[in-house]
Order: structure tokens, then sequence, then C-alpha cells
């Protein structure tokens, strides 16, 4: 068994690590257009594969996912409103947010209480410009800061919105890390939100930089990597994966991993799953950390612990969407996610990689009686220090629950000291042939 | 499926509804002299009748109800204590808590020293009169204010108890709320407590007034009253229906249901049946409300939860029976209750019913990723905004764990969210095809 | 079944009863050089032998004991080191504690630079010996207080340690309390330390004065009681008795039983074995009183419940080991121990021996609704009382729960009512013919 120990695992993040290489990969993602289809997604994935070799599928409108239907690809070329006075009061050049995603195209002249309709704003947060969609409904509108709608005075207002639904496909993104076994880590990230930052340029761009390391190692697991629109681009993937989902050990969501949030887990709908009991030990050592049963809203983890799939995927991130007052504002910008909290975030990953690579289920073979670790170098000497039990727990620990019915994390979990330490003894323990492995098992259990 | 929402659930008390008429039957119950057979039993049988139509058991004296033996019956005409100076100290027909309960007959004079032994009274409470029995050792006695014994002077007094045992029969009524299927929801009240308003005046009233509520609605469930006096009755009532038993799905005991203290439920011996489950997931919701470990002592709940039974039958009440310090005293009188605390533990027992009524287990017809809720007008049309989770949460958990093996019940458990508004959800998501029946099922899981 | 009610259950501990007998065994054992081997341990079961008729095993040095193999036997004749002064700094006959326990003979002259890599003291402590060995590492050493190392003068030190290692025998004490079956109530100490008095002097005269408490008297399990070096001696018992362990029911070890602490249990591997049961019920009625999950560190428990036997043993202390200041050190003197608290320690063991053998699952002979106790005496004749429920509830309890499924242990933890009560309630209700035996069982379950 091959180990992934994360090189840089218990280090502070540092300000010219893999957390700059995240965020300057982020900065770059930020001002593409994205949608749920369209060439935003298709311009995102190009820059992802700088990183990583991605498979790129296009499904077709019209194609059947489950309940639902791929719709109409769109597309957005620019969109503004000039006020009576001939001034561009809202240009979606400036910022994408500024039309209401999916929008269908529309070009007039209205007054200004027959184009308040089409207007969306935040009255509790008055300077910024909210993030609206309409998928499935079509409508055109568009979004600003309250403040302005305020200021805008009666007249008439010459209305633009060059935007096209035609035909054409849905885009997603996909990378699979080959392990010495084809049972997987799915690991996913929603394609679709426009210029939002930790929503979900920092999921994006800490997926595709975890993707690139982990290419450079030998894993047990295979790693698939998936940057799909949310709901209807997990779906598509699900639809045409149906036959491999068996294959699926673990898994997760990403999504807002770039705020100064402490880190939380939504556990998967199982509750129980090996992901669900192997980050609760990694954030349990971290302050802050928030662990939260599943509910079935967020991100796509809706999909993949539906009650047809059930899979065990669960979901990272650090301030809880919906919860912080940038979710889904201008306000999520590039200011609100920094290095040093993807890199956090990428580290926590790696720690939650390292158990489910490492987990196994050891067997004592010298199960009565403790076997003599002195004789083998592996006991402090000198008995009757009041410290020789201290350094020696983890090794007493593997050695009796080492029953063939406790793998490595159940071990942690009982034992109440760090997976690693567990880890590290165990192979001492086996180095000196005091340990088997119980059994070949894909799953931690 | 029939469902029953109550119409004044979740209103306030009113001070003309329902409660005022519980309140009005039990008042004209207040006066009577019950035991455990006799008379008193008999009328109040008689006016309970009038909200219902009763039917009438009368069990022989002699009869062997399995451990126990119905006794002779009880009836009194009369008591008195006359002092020395000739004046009525203790008159039964002021109240009958002055007679030990099933006391035998007794004419003579007694010095004080000779009748002392025969009169209990309350040295805490030196103004209540006790409430006494004496159901199976022949005994007679008084009961009366501790202060007025104190004032009682030496000197002869005339002692006179018109009371008789004879051969005759218990007495227990019982009404069958027919539903569509044959599965029952037993609710039991005990009939043998003389002129105490919450013990259970309040219960009797209580339940005669839901039964003819419960008369007019079509329900799912078949409804079984049982007005019997406490033990015995309970007794009778289990000998002669041993072969009927196993169709009892919920049962409840109520008594002490209109004081002012919060509600309080008593889980069965189970411990997680359905009914202890629906109780609590009504209780959480209600303020300072207890709920309490089954314990082998109170009211019937001690025979239907023996173990040569144990059925799912917990036992509701307001102030816990014997913690409260008008219990089983003078002072349980029409005062102790109220019209808005009957009306209130009607309220909660209305929602208890309209919970089991209406649970079931709810299949999801599209189980892979969520079916598209938009497209059916299940779902805000414009994504994004901030709300728009909240309000499509319960539609979001009732497909979730539509998986057959949870009923509304137990969604409501793992969601937090409300029974009714699951129990709504689920029935549109059924209106728009999403959900099937998984199964019928007699009993909520 | 015989009962075995501790007579002095519940009292005070007394100034002159068997708290000072225990102690007076450990002030005779507590100057004896013990170690895992030799004379020290012979001496020690010597004075045992005094209060019972000790079996004693002699297992040559050689022996495989699973992985282990019994060493030569170490024996100490005495050890000194002379100043340059001339003047005796240290002395074994002073304190059998000055010497690193297992030390290899040396005679030399040595340098106080020389000197000092063999010397052991605790700056933090500096006025205490220190508890040293050596048992599998040939080394010599001695032990000391730090202020007496920090003023010795530098120059030539005489030093003399006579001592040797050679093949005989490794020794241990065995005796057994034959009860009406042989299922086995395992008591284990371990009697290899040599001069503390609470570890363990207090476990072995403890042990000693029980076993010779339940020579008198008849029970249900047979009570094994072992006085071995630790680990070794426990392995070689162990390996001696492989093919008897099946029949070991329960199982206690002993150690540091006579500070001032408030006891403490650490559960079994198994964690709900019928003595962690019982400990806790015990223990939850102690002031102060802690429970500690088991752990693979502390004396033989670690080896009882190593995996391959995963015996129900756990360990009985008052003091945690390793966390009081006077845990090995010359403060772990005859001042530490008091005969009050090792009357305690006395009080606990009898009662959690009196729950294992009075603990029986009863059944319930009228199961259908309350038999009938009034009729029986049972129950208070005149009802209503306020109190009556109160002294009745052990009653109800069994009857309630005499469905061939509880034990009276489980009783006495659904209820929350004193093991000692309800036994006294069932013996009650079998002496009327109310309860029968559900099954002979061995195990409390």
């Amino acid at each position: 068994m091959e180990h992934v120990v994360p090189e840089r695992l218990g280090q502070p993040p540092s300000s010219t690590g893999p957390g700059q290489e995240i965020y300057a990969l982020a900065e770059r993602l930020f001002p593409i257009c994205r949608s749920i289809t369209g060439d935003g997604v298709r311009g995102t994935l190009d820059i992802l594969s700088e990183q990583i070799d991605l498979a790129r599928h296009e499904v077709p409108t019209g194609t059947r996912l489950f309940d639902w239907t791929v719709p109409q690809e769109w597309n957005i070329r620019s969109a503004s409103i000039i006020g009576p006075d001939g001034r561009k009061i809202v240009d979606f050049a400036q910022s994408n947010l500024h039309v209401v995603n999916y929008s269908i195209g529309f070009k007039g002249v209205l007054t200004l209480d027959e184009l308040r309709p089409h207007i969306h704003t935040l009255p509790e947060q008055p300077q910024l410009i909210p993030y609206r969609t309409s998928y499935y409904a079509p409508t055109w509108g568009f979004c600003m800061a309250h403040d302005r709608l305020a200021d805008m005075p009666d007249g008439l207002y010459q209305v633009e919105i060059d935007a096209e639904h035609r035909d054409g496909s849905l885009t997603y993104g996909e990378y699979l890390h080959r392990g010495e076994t084809e049972r997987e880590f799915l690991l996913s990230a929603h394609i679709c939100h426009p210029s939002l930052a930790n929503d979900n340029c920092s999921g994006l761009a800490l997926l595709a930089t975890l993707a690139r390391i982990l290419k450079t190692r030998k894993t047990r697991y295979s790693y698939r990597f998936l940057f799909a629109p949310g709901t209807i681009g997990a779906l598509a993937w699900l639809s045409r994966n149906e036959d491999r989902l068996h294959l699926i050990d673990h898994g997760l969501v990403l999504s807002c991993v770039g705020d100064a949030g402490p880190p939380a887990y939504k556990r998967s709908r199982r509750g129980d799953a090996a992901i669900d009991r192997a980050m609760a030990h990694v954030l349990r050592r971290e302050a802050g950390a928030r662990l939260i049963d599943f509910s079935p809203y967020g991100y796509d983890e809706r999909q993949y612990c539906s009650p047809g799939f059930n899979l065990p995927v669960g979901m990272f991130q650090r301030s809880v969407h919906g919860t912080f007052p940038q979710y889904h504002t201008s306000a999520d910008n590039l200011d609100f996610i920094r290095p040093e909290h993807l890199e956090d975030s990428l580290r926590i990953l790696m720690h939650v990689i390292d158990i489910v690579e490492n987990d196994w289920t050891p067997l004592n073979l010298f199960p009565k009686g403790e076997p003599q670790l002195g004789r083998r170098g592996l006991y402090a000497a000198l008995g009757g220090q009041k410290s020789s039990g201290i350094s020696s727990m983890s090794l007493l620990w593997v050695l009796n629950l080492a029953d063939g019915q406790h793998s490595l994390l159940a071990m942690a979990e009982r034992s109440g000291l760090p997976f690693g330490e567990l880890a590290a003894a165990a192979r001492l323990l086996s180095d000196h042939g005091l340990l088997a492995e119980a059994a070949f098992e894909h799953r931690s259990r």
C-alpha cells in the first residue's frame, strides 16, 4: 500500500505556496460569465485544462436526464440600460451579475414604471448587486444596487439584452486520476455561477489544483473530478454513469472554500459513511469547525444523495452557503477569498484523502496478552517512568483493537488519538511482524 | 385518505368554544359520588350518553378478571357525624369526599377517642378534606379538614354511614367511532373518582367531547373510548377484549387535563411506539411541556402496559398526578380546572390524532436526482434568491426521504419540520404524481 | 439461591473494623522488596497465606508465555553508595526504592560524573525517591531524592549493588473460593511492586481480606483470587489456564485502593459487560466516583482484555494511577493509605459482588394486568394516600419488567431504583408465588 502523506500537513498555510496558486487560478476564472450552458463554461474548462487533462463532455439540448431535459444553450454578448439623459446606468461589461442569468434577449424603450418589475435589488444591502437566475422560466431582467435604482429618475429608458437561446449543448468537464483500484473518490464542484469568487471559483480552482497534485502520486483509490453545472450538470453525469456509481466509496461536493470562515462539513444522507467519519475525525481537530447533518438543500449533494442514488457524498465548505452576507451578491468577489483560506481548505482535503488512502484493518498476530514490545525496541526500556505510557499509547491501542473488526479510523474514533499517529503505529507494528492485514477492503468501515 | 384537520388547531383557546362545553360537562359530573362500582358510575354514564351513544357494560360481582374478582357493588345514601352538642359536624351531602370511598355501613355512638382512628385528615393541609378509598379491605371511615378535627371536643358522637355492599355489578361505558379500518386508537379515562374535578371529571368530559367531535368525521382509524373504573374496570375491559387487543395501534390514558399546568406525556412501556413519537412531536412545540419515561405507577396505563399486554398506550395529563398540592383533596374542585386548559388539552389531542390519521410512507416515483419542481410550478421560478430554499424545504425533505423506509412522522423527526407542513408537502407532491404510497400500513413507523 | 448481603453495606467505615485489618496487613507487606520474580514475592505470599489457603505456583525461568519468556530470577541483598567522605549516602536498607528494580549487580569506584547517568531523580519533586524498573534491559542504577543528588560533591564514590540474576522461577499465588457453580469471578492484584503502599500493598491486602470474608460464605459464583507479578505473572496464569477462561463471567483488577480519592472504575474492553454495568450501578451512587472507558494502558486488565482473550475484566481503584503526585515515588507510603479508605473500597467490592450474586431474571406469572397485591398483603390497604406509590414502586417495577427479558440489574438501570431494593422486592414477590425464574443463567444480562 502506497501512502499519500500530504507534505504540508500540519504546517501553517504559507503566503507563497499552493494557496497562492489556487487564488491565481480563481482570479482568472472570476470574470467569465458562466451559466448552466454556454461558452462561459467552455472558457472556464479551457483554463482548468491547463492544470489537468480534462475530458470535456457536450450533452445536446433536448437530451432527457431522468426527470429533466437539457435546455437550450444560452449565450450573452452585452446588456445595458441607458437612462433618460443618455448615460449608461447598467452595463453587463462591468459586471455579469447585472443580467439575470439565462435572461432572454430584449430590446426596447420603457418608462421607469415599466422597467422596474424587471429590476432586482437588495433593499437591505443597497450597495450590492444581487445574483439572480431564471433557468427554466423565460423572462428577462437586470440586477443592480438598490441605491442606484432609487436614484433613477422618471423618463424613458433604452434597454437592451443581446442574448440568445438556441439548440446547442450542456458542457461539463471530468478528470480521472487512476489509482491501484477502480474504487472511486468523487470530487465535484459546480461550474455554473458567473462572477462569484467564493461560490464557486474557489471550489473549481481548488479541485483543479488538487487534481494536479494527485496526478503525480500513486494512490489506492481512483479520484474522479467533476466540473459540472449545478443540478442539470450533475444529473447529466449521473445519467451517463449509472452503471459505475457502485464504484464510488467516498465523495465530496466543494463550494465556498476560500473565505475566512472555519471549515464546515455537511454529512451525506447516510450520515455514517466512511467520508462522514473521516471528515468528522479531521474537523474535530480544527478550531471552530462545524459538522452539519444532511439536509436536502445546498449543492449537488442534493442529486448524489437523492434516494435513488444515496451515494456516500458529503459537502465541504467554509462559511455555510446562504448564511454569509456576501452570498449571491457582488460582494462575493476576489477580496472575499484569500490564498491562506484556500490553502487551509486544500490541507483539510489532503488530510481526509490521507485517511481514506491509509485506512486498513489490521489483525494482531500475537493477540493473547500484549506482545513483548521492549524486546523489539518498541517500548521505553526503563519501566516505571511516569511518562512511559504516553508515547506508547498508539502502539497499545492498535494492538488492542487489531481484532479484524476495527479499521484504523475506527481505532481513532475509539481511542481519541489522531489517525496519523495510529497509522504510523500500525506501520511500525506491521514492519515488526506483529500485524497482518485482516482482509482487503475497499471501503473504510 | 380522509384528513382530520382540527379546525381550531393553532388558534388560541377561546372563551366560548369547546373549552366551555367541556367545562360545563365536567361541572355536571362533579357532584356525583362515583366509586369503582355503583350508581355513581351509572349516573355519570347517563350524562356522558347525552354526548355520544355509549354502550354500557355490567360485569357481575364475583366475575374473575385475571388475578382479580369483581367486588360487591357499593352504594351510599348518606353519612354524618353529629357532635356532643347535637350539631352535624360532617355531612356526606356537603361533600362526598367526607366518607372513605367503599366504606362499609356503620351506625353507633362513639367517644372522640374511639372515633379518631376512623378519621383521616391532612395535617399539612389542615383546611382540605383528603380523598381516601378502601376498596379491598372492609372498614369504615371519614375524611375531614384537620382544623375541624382539632376543634372537636371530647364527648359522645353519633356516627352513621348508610352504605351497603351487595352482589351487583361493575359498570363501564364504551363508545366506538368506526373508521375506514378496524385498527384502533384507544382512549381511556377512569370514572371511579368522586368529586375531584381534575382527577378525573376533566378527562371524562374531554373524552366525551372528543368522541362527539370525531363522530362527524371520517377517519382512517377506529377510535375506542373507554370510561371505566380505575384498575378493575380496565381489567374488565381487557379480559373481555383479549382477542381484539392486537388491533390497537395507539392508545392514550387521560387524567388531570384541566388545570393550568403545561401538558405532560408519559411514554408507553415500549418507549418508542408511534404514539410516543407522535406525542413527542406535538409536545416539543409546546412551551413547558414534559416528556416522561414510562413507570409502572399512575393510571390504567399500568394495566395496558403490563408485560402480558404491553400495549402502545401512553398517558396524557397536565400537572403530573401526585405532584400538585390539590391532588386527591377537596381543593381539586371546579375552580382548579379552567375551560381554556381543557380546550388546550383538546387541541393537543386533536393534533396527535391528526398525525396518526395522516401519517403514511410515501415513495418517490422519481428517485434519481430531484424531480424538476419548477416545471410543475412547485418551485420559486426565479432561482438564486436567498429565501428560495426555505419555503421549499418541506418538498425537498419529503422527496429525499421518500424511499419507502420513512413515514411522514419519521421525516418530521429527522428534518425538524412540523408534521403538518410535511404532510401538506406530501399531498402536493402526490397530487403532482411524484409520490406513491409505499405500502398500506396500519402502524406509523 | 444463597444471598451474600454484605453486613456493613451502607454503614460508614468504622475505625476498628475490616479497614484496620486491611491496613495492618498492608503495613506488614510494605517493607518487602518485591519484584516480578524472587524471594520478595514469596515472602509476600507467606504473609497472605496467613489469611487464606493460597496455592503457590512456580514457573521456571525460560518458560514461554505466549510472546514472552520467564526471565531469570532476581534477588538483592544490599546496595549502597558511599561518598568521598566515607559516609553512606544511599542505602537500600533504608528504602528498597533506592535501587532500580531488577538492577544487575555492580561494585566499583566511580567519579560523580561516571555515577550520575546511573542515578534517577525527580527534579520536580526533589525530596522524593522515584520508583524505577529495568526488567528486560540489563543495567544497574539507583534512585534518590533530587535534593540529595544536588548536594553530592565531586570525588570518588564507592558503589555496590549486591544483586544477582539466576535461573529460578516466577512465583504467583492463587486462591479459589468454590461457589455453587463453576462460573467464576476473577479478582487480580499485582504483587511486583516494592515499598509502594497504595500501589499495590493496598490491593494485595484488600483482596486477601475479601477472600477471607468470602471463605465463610456460600456463594453462587466461584471466586478466583490472583496475586501475580504485573504483566508476566498475569500472562503466566493466562497461559496455564487458557482452557478455563470461558468460565470467567466477571473480573476486576485492583490497585491503588487505599488513598483518599473517590472510587474509580475503568470499564472492560467490552464496555457493556455485566461487571461494567454492575460497577456503574454501584458507583453512580458514590459521591465523586468516576467511570472511565477502557484504554489499553494500566494494570493487568491490559492482558485480560487483549484481543485474544477479551475477558469481561475491569479495573477498580481510587485515585487514578499515574495522575496523583505520590504515584511511583517514596511518597506512596503508609501515610498515603488509610483504613477508612480501604474499608470503603471493600464495601464497594462487596456491593458489586452482592449484585452479581443476586442478579436473576424473573418471570411474572400473572403478566396480564397487575396481580392484586392488596389481597396478598403487599400493598397499602388504604388507597388514595399520596405516598402509597412510593413504597410499592419496586414491587411494581419488578412485576412490570418481569417478562423474562430483564435481569434485576437491567431493571435497576431502567427504573433508577437501587438493585438491592429490587432484589428484595423480587424475593418478596417470589415468596408469594408471583414470580418464577425465567431461566437459569450464569451471566447477568
